[in-house]
């Protein structure tokens, strides 16, 4: 393998606060190696459309803090196929670029491992999506903003709750998996949290309500994932417990896309900084393949074949606690 | 006219941020000039069950800087009959109450002025909601800090939209008032904003968002009052720019209920903090029948029933000022 | 007067937040207008040098959000000299540029005022600074974030001094006016506050805080401007109310710089919107030496040499209302 | 052993955020498991005077989301005595309480080991501490929480540090450990990191700076921990700075206590929630002696004789990134 000397970063897919940061962190650890950076814009269609910029240390000042992506994001289906896919080559080797940093989710890292295959061209990933599901990192860049976000209105929403004696469907993001849910439904201090993962029963959560107004709580919230278990989305939940507790008066609010955005936690911006270290010395040392992830707090590679197709499972634990919680 | 000696307050209708800190005013003005003072729970509601509290300047330490309202709130369709209003009267005089002090909207005041011509009993409303839309005071309790959380919603939906290069529509309270939409959209960047006091015409909008896309502008912010003059709900109003403009990648979010919610600004409190030294004061004057407000920075008292039958009308100059800022 | 029609735009002094968006409303009122806008970096010192750049209404986007300046700000002592000014006046002509925004405090418009006599060059201010110590407008750019910060932090400190029953002095801003300290002492809930314009007296502290004590008070909060009248700075009045009070514990802290950043309030950012319109409008209506302010929620101008001289006077009141508020 | 009917807990030395979500958790699950709790008022010392009240699950409603501690918090000096200790034990004994939880820092895990050791009184403790420094968990209670206030701080400083072409030494806290400058130092992108740990030398930080200014960085920020190996504090390394590389114009800012308040992240809710059902079910397993603390995201226990002794070692590979990160 010849030595690289050029390496190219781009964001794919969802946007999740901390990609900036760990744009910031490949563009500077290549500073500190003495290799170049190209930002490429739009994920894989500015790859495709060879829509690049040279990047140094000075262009990524003042972006540690700042949420979504200064290199954009989109979503391809042109480099679904093969012809995208071979543009976006001949695009990379007229930059000379050498290698691939790419920050985004699991969709984002299928289309890397067929490129890879296909032209054998060195690729490291980052696992950056809000949803945290992603296998080999305990967390996904973002995970941890979205869920101050979440918790920070929900707290909102429950003053307002508390000032009505009122009942809140929560909807946070997450269609496959429960992560925000569940880690911010114990943070908001929720009564009740509805996850893909589980299917606790409509009649448990009736049943849960009545005796939380039976012990004298003034208001309660349920946090539900988009993607519910139940099949109901939040406004179907709402009017199924409108009906059979007529003594709650219920609202329904949709936390929505304000969870993708905003100043990253300080927990993304060191994670980001370390993560983007990794994916360019591991680049660096001749890897490829590889998604770099947090696993027990150490920054560590998994095979991105892996990374695609193993499953981050939900700690169930946390449910139990979520059930304690709300006595 | 007899003496005060005590005085009563309540929060009624939707609660806003400050009016814990109106109630803390109140209070502690009541203990300053050493006469009693009780909190009712519930609004009117509380009122016609007797549901009482004695307050004194301790009851109310730490509670400036939270949302919502330790003596809650809530709509009473009882307190609308007469039979109502005398039950309510009937436990004011049993608790040796002098005086009273309502903290809430249009329709709060309403009920008061009924029952002070009934009962003869001295009232002084304070306004409190996040809607703006009340006559004698530029200010609203809680409009200020309603603005500063759409905008740090909106500020987060801006860094998704950035990055993806979307439209969004984004739907903020005011049923029948602008206030809250004009201002946190001007507040955001907005490129339209759509209230409910002018028709501007969807085919205005659509020229609008065509000009800003070829602008060069890479991602586009409605801001639409719940009661916006075109019909449409922000989902259609969606709709119909996805169907007239393709090149749109259209998404929408509803901030909802956490506009309510959360820790009162800086200008909310001091508002709450002075408005509730007049109000106890205009009482303790032997005045009834009035509003307090904030009118040119200074604290006016205004007929109640001025406030309830005037219309507190938009800036229309703003408009003009976020046609030009979306240039 | 020949008409207007390049306009150059400069930020100077201490920073505040809502200069950004300023700037933004400023060139985004000249090209809709068709006018040309200049970015002048450093404020004068920029002028000298001719550190100029043009600006379009895209060169603005996305900075209505971001604290600081994006045109830097300096003080410049060249400029106090004859001959600064004359190779600034020299830059302004080689780049055909016709009037000049000045956004700053005093120290600032007071150098527009001398360069405007010099060389007839038209001027108008926008008055920019977290101090509020401004006369002919009720609020500067800044000062309502500054205020929010201050708040927030004095919240955070309140936290650990009730759960230790300790008395802590926060120092704020403000060496000649007492706004802030005002302002976010009432919202702070502080039981003392000490400020420029008023000397309480040290003996009168040392009552209050004892009352406050006996009164039940768990922590007791004392803010203090920089420039507080007693003479004695934060730390000796810590010291002075430790020996005289031996039953508290003190502590001290100086909030600094940090009340200068952040992202503007929304109060802030349709202000600096509407104020950048109104400095744009009267300069192509051929006024000049002007400052625009808030005034009884118009924008309105002042003389410049008004704005200098005059005093933006405390409102006492408030001071009464703090009083009322500590019992 | 007997079965343990009364669980009593306690919060002592610093506080931190998520102490009161810790309260929550150990009362709730006191509540789940149908025991009694019983708080105990300002740590040791109200032990000592027997200041304790019962606690269930509705007298911890809406605190999971406050700063501070509810049951406050002190030093005890009289604890240290045999004597005090005795009449603590006395009070517990006459309330019936069979276990004791903790919430504090490494003092106070000391002083339950020794009551331990006289009474044989079952204690297990949460690691309740912004410093991060205690052996046995990879996060102490509050130390995410602190991470953020110190990098939204930062953040603001840099706007205004930007604005000007400043150099910011910026203390946080942390005698003994470098834990909150290293990583919120990484999180604000500070140029230099000065923690008590590691002496990287006065001479090592001028070349990093002069590097940093020849590089092209407007600004810069050196963020140092209270104990800082060079010997110098803040103000003194700001001067030292000053004369040695008079093209910077230096300032400093103290952070301050209010690193120690401000509502709790959702990372430190949850993980306060998850320490309590631990610590609660460990006690009803009849262990005594532990602390719960988060190894590699499980809750683990730890004897809290090496929690004391043992020494949570910095990751210095942080420091590395740190180093490249201000390439």
């Amino acid at each position: 393998m010849e030595k690289i000397k050029k390496i190219a970063v781009l964001t794919s897919g969802g946007d999740s606060p901390g990609m900036n940061a760990a744009i910031r962190s490949v563009v500077r650890t290549c500073a500190f190696y003495k290799i170049a950076s190209v930002g490429i814009y739009r994920g894989y269609q500015g790859m495709i459309e060879g829509d690049f910029i040279n990047l140094n240390a000075r262009s990524v000042n003042n972006i540690i803090n700042k949420g979504g992506t200064i290199l954009k994001s989109a979503r391809s289906t042109e480099f679904r196929t093969e012809e995208g896919r071979r543009k976006a080559y001949k695009h990379l080797k007229e930059n000379e670029i050498d290698a691939l940093v790419v920050i985004g989710g699991d969709g984002s890292f299928t289309g890397g491992v067929v490129f890879n295959q296909e032209f054998n061209f060195p690729i490291v990933g980052i696992p950056g999506t809000i949803d945290n599901d992603i296998y080999g990192t305990t967390h996904t860049l973002g995970f941890d903003t979205a869920l101050n976000t979440a918790v920070e209105a929900i707290d909102k929403i429950r003053d307002t709750a508390s000032s009505h004696n009122r009942l809140f469907f929560v909807e946070v993001m997450g269609r496959d998996a429960g992560f925000i849910a569940l880690n911010a439904g114990v943070g908001a201090g929720a009564e009740e949290i509805l996850i893909p993962e589980e299917d606790l029963g409509l009649d448990r959560m009736l049943d849960s309500l009545k005796a939380s107004r039976k012990s004298g709580k003034s208001s309660s919230i349920v946090v539900v994932a988009e993607g519910d278990k139940t099949g109901k989305n939040v406004f179907e939940l709402a009017d199924y417990v409108e009906k059979n507790l007529p003594e709650y008066d219920v609202r329904v609010s949709v936390l929505g896309h304000m969870q993708r955005g905003g100043s990253p936690s300080c927990f993304d911006r060191v994670l980001a900084s370390r993560l983007g270290v990794k994916a360019v010395e591991l680049l660096l040392e001749g890897k490829t393949n590889l998604m770099v992830g947090l696993v027990n707090n150490k920054i560590k590679p998994t095979d991105l074949e892996k990374a695609i197709k193993g499953h981050h499972k939900i700690d169930t634990e946390l449910l139990r606690v979520s059930d304690i919680m709300s006595t």
